[in-house]
């Protein structure tokens, strides 16, 4: 990213952790060791200091109840909202995230499967943005998982690729992850041609579906009366 | 359908025969059969004595130019074509086929994979209609392909069942049911919650797309400039 940046302008990385124990822990000392090479400012936050309880905690709530959705549903609106605050912390004007290719048309995807074109319209490479919730960007939004690993190889760059989470075997995005690259595999092109029908669709979208709400709760930019992450909170409480 | 429809409105059958050996001949003396035990008028058009080939011709030439695109591509237009055609002679006023839901949302789902929003947008149970191309209608739009063949089971309705068309081995489309017929399984509710999404955004997608278009070169309807029919008989010849 710094070679397409200004001088004027400065990348802090943020990291989060859920604290998933042989995951996450590895994976940041990597992330500070490649941070630190490069010599950028970074900032860790965790879900215990900040929520009171890592993901082994909303694991062992989810395990009971099942009815309150999978541990997955839990730890994407934490991040999302960590994510927001640190960035806040950071005084930082945008928020850049990992997203890649496969991740958007799996989103995308499940979106479409699911009937919820409010969310679908949130998706993209650039979120508006409001007072509280800082403005996302992707900048690996038109390149594919694989083509981000090559480079990383090729690059030297030292990310953890031992396992994924432990808990991804309860995540819904697996068996579209595999619909979608079968798919890519019959039909080369599907994940750029589901993208562009994405991009075709969205400013429809995003026209029907353009109020502004914020949670009640905690006065973050929230689709609902209630943010995501303050309604997962209650649930585990 | 009677059982729906007042007295003053009759009913009357068109059946198209492709000519496709063992497989329509075989299907159309069944549904014959069936209507004239209903007392139903029908009426029978062949591709051979409008289009001056068979499909078994078709294939010849698809088999041979591979770039022209599957033999499937070349049916469904003819078909369409002839089906407008034999019921304006039939003097009818709608055109009802049997397309169900299993049918419709593979065809949102490969126009959405496709990024064929156009021809996604003229999907759903009852088409405009123009001067040229009769209005069709898909009464059976609601009901999974599973209870229509119990329907048929259960009312006695013989139909043909021993095989499928010999040459849909080339359809997309089956790879499309198989993958959906998978996430139904996976996440049942799926099928209805994908006509959902399609019919919320279906307003929009019309809204965009509403211009009409005739074929420049036999005068009916068309989404482009020359229509699908004509196009393909173009590329036979």
């Amino acid at each position: 990213l710094n070679k397409f940046f200004s001088k004027e302008q400065t990348i802090k990385a943020l990291m989060i952790d859920e604290g998933i124990p042989n995951y996450r822990d590895k994976a940041l000392k990597l992330a500070k060791k490649e941070v630190k090479k490069l010599g950028i400012e970074f900032k860790e936050i965790s879900f215990k200091e900040r929520l009171g309880k890592t993901m082994i905690d909303v694991m062992k709530k989810t395990g009971r109840k099942k009815l309150v959705g999978s541990t997955c549903a839990f730890c994407g609106p934490f991040r999302r909202k960590l994510l927001n605050e640190g960035t806040i912390e950071l005084h930082g004007t945008k928020m850049a995230t990992g997203h890649n290719l496969d991740d958007e048309i799996q989103s995308i995807t499940m979106n479409f499967f699911d009937n919820d074109l409010k969310r679908m319209s949130g998706l993209g490479p650039i979120t508006q943005g409001t007072k509280q919730l800082i403005q996302r960007i992707k900048p690996l939004y038109l390149s594919p998982e694989k083509e981000i690993i090559a480079f990383a190889e090729l690059n030297e760059i030292n990310y953890f690729k031992e396992h994924c989470c432990p808990f991804s075997w309860q995540a819904k995005r697996n068996e579209f992850r595999g619909m979608l690259n079968q798919m890519e595999n019959k039909f080369p092109g599907t994940f750029y041609s589901i993208l562009s029908a994405f991009e075709n669709m969205n400013p429809l979208l995003k026209d029907k579906f353009k109020e502004e709400n914020y949670c009640q709760k905690c006065g973050s930019s929230s689709s609902g009366k209630i943010c995501a992450a303050c309604m997962k909170l209650k649930k585990l409480s």
